[in-house]
């Protein structure tokens, strides 16, 4: 059917999508959802149809992603015919009912979703379906295959390349700012790739951005690669796995987060890695609760390694608390550099030396942790940060307190005397976002006391930072419904671990940053 | 944040939508998804937010349905903030887990559904954990009541209120035209709403509609039903489950079914009916394969009834082949009148007056079959249709040759000698739909040949319909390669069933027709 071209002059956020009104969509017997084909001189392009009540009869409406594809104008007349839905779909339909998956069938579904073939009801299917049924290793090594060849990769021409990805779920986790240095003053490679927060209080690229730049082009990585031995960048603008960024924007709403095996290690093939340590916190509020979930998960990470040619290790580490006493972009930048520079706690010194460590032991290196632990002594480590800094556009001579933070500060004190029994990471990271992290980098938490610290009635417990009064205040008054810290010294009057249905009625900040 | 309106002039399918930059978005702490509260002078509106890359900063897209709602025009300043996801999310989450949803719940997603708070990416994950998890019967029962609370209802000021309903899946089901004016004529009210087909070759309303007008108004319908005792409309308009109809655009492209229960159940709830017969066709091709399957649904649908308030007959019938001869609207229309002026096939007739009888019986009247074989054959049933189609606009003479079919005819001819041993119903409708139906009303195919006819090397086993040769001719080449029918003489040539991987790759028809 021949119709007339309304260019929309907006963009359906990278969807392919053209508007019909129904008699037009009913003449050419097309369902909302179903697909058309749209040809226009000797271009032709698929569109999924998006039926709209009040739309012109014998008119299309294209947006600017399928108006600059077929290169259509105002006023042309256009051929559109009802398509079959794409192959896809039919693997899609056999996951929802639990069947396995050929690897030709997951990189057919992995293509159309780059080509945006598949609509997000489509993929939010598929997504929920394997929420529920589980993938395979093979699917699971299908999948990275299949993101890594629909994506970009950088080339170092180097070997061993190492890297480290921590999954996730506990806030404060400021690891990577330590362990690259650490791996580049030793001499290795390390281009570390991070995401922003999404749910969190700081992604390590939020971290990174109070000290310098993120945002590097794939040239400007080589170089600061090439010159300093590692990075630490943003990689969400570097295509590294753009299945995986459409993926995530529909698991998000959802809180699901089926992927995170070859979403995080597609990432990490395509930069080239060839010794990955994973980070695993284990802890009640963490991703993983408990050690028998971490010692599965770990042999998945192991087992998908040795399927794409990656050697991995996996460091399962203590998640009951947050790490280090900072919590926020700004107030965490601030600690690491204190650390480096020989000032800082040392559950945060453990955990990334632990971790540099590993990956030294791992390329032949003798006693990694100690080979760590006297790079970090040594300052080697801090020089090296500061050298990566500088190259990636910041001031390399920065002072932890050159990094601004917030100036309005409440605390929020012990109501009793006692020890630190418990506290729920869960709730501070509401606390730190409602203070407005990572938005504004410079609010968040800083913890006074830790796990197993002896507190009097008043002590303060943690102070909230904010860059605005109004976020200070609905932060402190959300801790003090929250209640974070659980004290022991009466123990038994707190035997109630939680209440169904909910006191407070508030959904759990489901984490998803990679 | 304060933003300047854009009026994008086009609606949004319903959907409440606003489109922002991302610069925009990531300033207001907005993700993809996310929802924004907009306030304009003592208006407010919840949407779900669209990011798209080349938007003006500092502006907002409104689609139609939300620029109404606020009455916000171009170039005004309206407050945008990030809005918390809809309590609903959660109970999403929740049955993604797997767990049990309360009446609450259900009510809270159902109104979030229908408000279109929830996005059909999330739409989309709930249908889908639902598919996968199954629904327990308070969870239908919920559903139904939730449905119909949000939906319209139509009260007959009258009792009893008759009504049947096929979960369909065998094409040429014609059986509702025969069993409204059977009813009406024995002096019971049976206000009759039907589907259009989305996947089949014809829904009753398509068939109807060769003979009258079925997009009635709720007062017409009460007009006709108050003078003739029934109707034969479409339901599609009436808003009976507006729900229902938002849940169906997610399940069609995705090929999933999981609220066969409370969707029919609810849209005969809110027509007010009190006993309802369900046909439940059983075969091979159809949508409930064995008995098994349907005792299994058809105690569900009893017990649904009774939770609801409603008494509920199954009929588990034959559905290894298509009913009677005849596919596609136009050509079903003719047999269903041929067979009210006692000229039909004798398996139309005999389920008719099956399902006529019991739903007869259910309200007390002795030898229902008997009763309503009577009716059909004293063409009292057949002037009852003819006053319905009067009634709703149509010519009461029309005789079955009025009725407009396609005149592009061909013929398939059996290959051998033999039996007919099986007949493919699900080719056939692929053949049907592939002639035009049901767009082109006329199209369709003709049964020459059923189960356990004898036929010659060279006799007609169907002919197919078209009103374009071009359809008719890729139709006929459809039939060729599918080869619909099975002959015995030779059984042991023909041992093989079927092929895996497919020999032709063809997504079989997903049936979805309430």
């Amino acid at each position: 059917m021949e119709l007339e071209v309304e260019i929309l002059h907006i963009t359906a956020g990278g969807r392919r999508i053209a508007v019909l009104s129904e008699e037009t969509a009913s003449a050419l017997g097309v369902h909302s959802s179903d697909r058309i084909r749209i040809t226009h001189e000797k271009r032709e392009a698929i569109a999924i149809a998006n039926l709209a009540a009040n739309f012109s009869i014998n008119r299309i409406g294209l947006y600017e992603e399928i108006a600059t594809s077929l290169q259509a104008k105002e006023g042309e007349r256009i051929d559109v015919q009802l398509a079959q839905l794409p192959e896809s779909i039919t693997h899609v339909r056999a996951k929802i009912r639990g069947e396995r998956l050929r690897e030709t069938d997951i990189e057919r579904i992995v293509k159309d979703v780059v080509e945006r073939h598949l609509s997000e009801v489509e993929i939010a299917a598929f997504l929920t379906a394997l929420s529920i049924h589980g993938m395979s290793m093979s699917e699971n090594e299908a999948m990275s295959k299949a993101m890594v060849e629909t994506g970009k990769t950088i080339d170092f021409n180097s070997k061993p390349i190492l890297d480290k990805h921590s999954i996730g779920g506990i806030p404060g986790d400021k690891t990577s700012i330590l362990v690259v240095p650490i791996i580049a003053a030793a001499g290795y490679i390390i281009p570390k790739t991070s995401s922003r927060a999404i749910t969190s209080p700081a992604g390590t690229a939020d971290r990174m951005e109070t000290l310098c730049p993120v945002n590097l082009t794939t040239r400007e990585i080589r170089e600061t690669v090439r010159k300093t031995n590692g990075c630490l960048v943003w990689g969400g603008n570097l295509e590294l796995a753009p299945a995986d960024d459409l993926f995530i924007k529909v698991e998000y709403p959802l809180g699901i987060d089926p992927l995170l095996l070859p979403s995080i290690m597609s990432k990490k093939k395509a930069i080239g890695a060839t010794h990955v340590a994973i980070d695993i916190p284990v802890g009640s509020g963490a991703k993983i609760k408990n050690r028998t979930e971490a010692y599965l998960l770990a042999s998945d990470f192991v087992d998908l390694g040795k399927r794409l040619g990656l050697k991995v290790q996996c460091a399962l580490t203590f998640g009951e608390q947050p790490l280090g006493y900072a919590i926020g972009p700004a107030l965490e930048a601030r600690e690491a550099l204190s650390t480096l520079s020989g000032n800082g706690p040392p559950d945060l010194v453990d955990k990334a030396t632990a971790i540099g460590g590993i990956l030294l032991e791992m390329i032949g290196v003798d006693d990694g942790k100690r080979k760590a632990e006297n790079i970090l002594e040594s300052k080697k480590a801090e020089n090296k940060l500061r050298q990566i800094i500088e190259s990636q556009g910041g001031n390399p001579e920065v002072k932890p307190e050159d990094i601004r933070v917030g100036d309005k500060i409440g605390e929020v004190r012990a109501q009793q005397a006692g020890r630190v029994l418990w506290i729920s990471t869960e709730n501070l990271v509401q606390i730190a976002r409602e203070a407005g992290a990572p938005k504004e980098k410079g609010a968040g938490v800083i913890l006074k006391m830790k796990l197993g610290d002896a507190v009097r009635k008043g002590t303060t417990l943690f102070q909230v930072y904010a860059e605005r009064a109004t976020k200070l205040d609905s932060a402190l008054q959300l801790a003090e419904r929250l209640q974070p810290y659980v004290l022991s010294r009466k123990a038994e009057e707190r035997m109630l671990l939680d209440q169904v249905p909910a006191k407070i009625v508030r959904e759990k900040p489901f984490m998803l940053e990679r």
